[in-house]
């Protein structure tokens, strides 16, 4: 039997159900816009992202589910990186000709199971056919109750930490690439390396957490990698930042896939991207109380890992031995030619 | 010489200029997220559309600055069909390879020039590389201080009336897609037409006035032709409509493409799509104060077409006779298979 092709009136029927209300929702999808009503007070945050196949992800091992979950991970990220609360998405998707609605509604129930586990409501979006792949894109509005955090605000003499660990995103992604599991490696460490590039979990709980602690400075999500990243508050603070490479958070699985495929763990963990962790800086006496108290609040470890220098001294790298170390750039989607990192 | 190409580096140059700031924008282009301050005691109005290359316009004959200014339109029309007020918007832009930064910078300008007409400040966005083709997805974000204008809200008895008048995008669609003039139009004709297609001028102003006057029961803006879009209106809000096809606003100079062109100047005012005007229902006793107010405030015409009628009724449309006629669907986008009309 041919799977029923996801036409225009059961795409709408899809986004209409994804669409359930909830609070500050006026008006849902159905109408010209959605109609949102923010808290008294709050400062309105709003990111979004284009995802496109063969540039972002690709179908051959990313399904229609994992690709509707990254896809609002990475404005979820964004969100969590100026410590605000996420709350309306509008999702567009355009699905090429021959997509079956089961597709289309896998795509949905992808969204919605990350959404609904940070009560974020599906209130708008757009469908359209794609001359060639499926093409996502979705703009996540969120608030903040303080001050946001930002990438310009960093200071000299400010330490530098990452939540959780990296490179996990680069080593399931070189394990998704590969295609069969190479030997000697656990399940698990599939199964969690993999999940960490298919379906990443954003540092929401741990955003929020650490802009109310006070003693933050700057912040910023880990979409490019530490490299690119950092880069980014340096210039935007108008610092430069000192990196020891060897205090890099890396996890013994990432050790085990690079060591297994012949990789680098450490380039993965400064250059791999999508690890979708948060990059802050903070006042040396916060640091103590920032990593207690976030470890017993989310269960998130964070781990120093440099600090923030004079205007001239640049973005440097050095080993434990303290000598200066090159890192390459950030992640690389794959087109050539590319606009984007 | 070749000309210089869209980099990533250079196009996000060029959305930070954009991106001029203004009212109630915090922080712009450049973290994670904007962060925009509402009006106290407004309700936030958000929307989203996908623009896809060879879906819903052809570079062959649209500009890079018609696609930027076309892709802010359509979005500010859907605030203006709420009665809102537009205010920032976030601009992803994904370019095919050998995009020139001339024609990226062109794409801007177009978003730009429309927006600074409407006061709306870009204050985020996203770019990429693209497989194939331009791919645009703009989210507006607007304002309403009072009660938005819905679709659901139409009552039995109701007057239906439109803005302006129909048809003007279809034929300089139909004019477009010819190519070479035909003879017997005027200049004036050719470029009055083709602008309606490439550069539509929303009804925010007209939206803006027609909420406050009081009296209007339900509104919606024509994206897709008087025959989806008010089945839409009567869908909603569960009421039959009925509209007299000679009664529907369509100028000369459609009439006169139509007839040089060997087509049906009716078709496209009922179906033809993009012409971005306002279709709204109103309280009889209304209608003569909205028209006059309306081209007293704004110098756009309000014509009355017909009437909400029983839940049972449908969408009916009948001639000068009075006979009921069939009328096609609305917009058709140029890929088959389409998800959306």
């Amino acid at each position: 039997m041919t799977p029923e092709r996801a036409t225009e009136r059961r795409l709408i029927e899809i986004i209409r159900r994804a669409s359930a209300g909830g609070p500050g929702v006026r008006v849902g999808v159905g109408d010209d816009c959605a109609v949102l009503e923010s808290d008294a007070g709050s400062l309105l945050l709003a990111t979004t992202d284009l995802l496109i196949e063969d540039v972002h992800f690709r179908r051959r091992w990313a399904e229609p589910a994992d690709l509707g979950w990254k896809s609002l991970a990475v404005n979820l990220s964004d969100i969590a990186a100026m410590g605000g609360r996420p709350r309306w998405a509008l999702v567009a998707l355009a699905c090429p000709e021959g997509t079956s609605l089961d597709e289309a509604e896998a795509f949905f129930e992808g969204v919605l199971a990350l959404a609904s586990e940070h009560e974020v409501a599906v209130v708008g979006g757009d469908t359209s056919a794609s001359p060639r792949g499926w093409i996502v894109n979705i703009t996540l509005l969120g608030e903040a109750t303080g001050a946001p955090l930002l990438r310009s605000t960093a200071r000299p003499g400010d330490v530098i930490a990452v939540t959780g660990s990296l490179g996990r995103s680069a080593a399931g992604l070189a394990l998704l690439e590969r295609g069969a599991a190479p030997a000697g490696l656990s399940a698990e460490v599939l199964a969690d390396m993999t999940a960490a590039h298919l379906r990443p979990r954003p540092r929401v709980g741990e955003g929020r957490w650490l802009a109310a602690a006070g003693g933050v400075t700057a912040m910023i999500d880990l979409s490019d990698g530490v490299a690119t990243d950092l880069g980014h508050i340096a210039e935007e603070s108008g610092v430069g930042a000192r990196v020891g490479i060897d205090r890099l958070p890396v996890d013994a699985g990432v050790r085990a896939v690079a060591a297994t495929l012949g990789r680098d763990a450490l380039a993965w963990a400064t250059g791999g991207g999508e690890d979708y962790e948060l990059l802050l800086t903070c006042e040396p006496g916060a640091l103590a109380r920032l990593v207690d108290g976030l470890l017993a609040a989310t269960g998130t470890r964070l781990t120093a890992v440099g600090e923030m220098g004079p205007t001239d001294d640049g973005v440097r790298y050095t080993d434990a031995t303290g000598r200066e170390v090159a890192v390459g750039p950030g992640f690389e989607h794959f087109v050539t030619g590319r606009v984007r990192g």
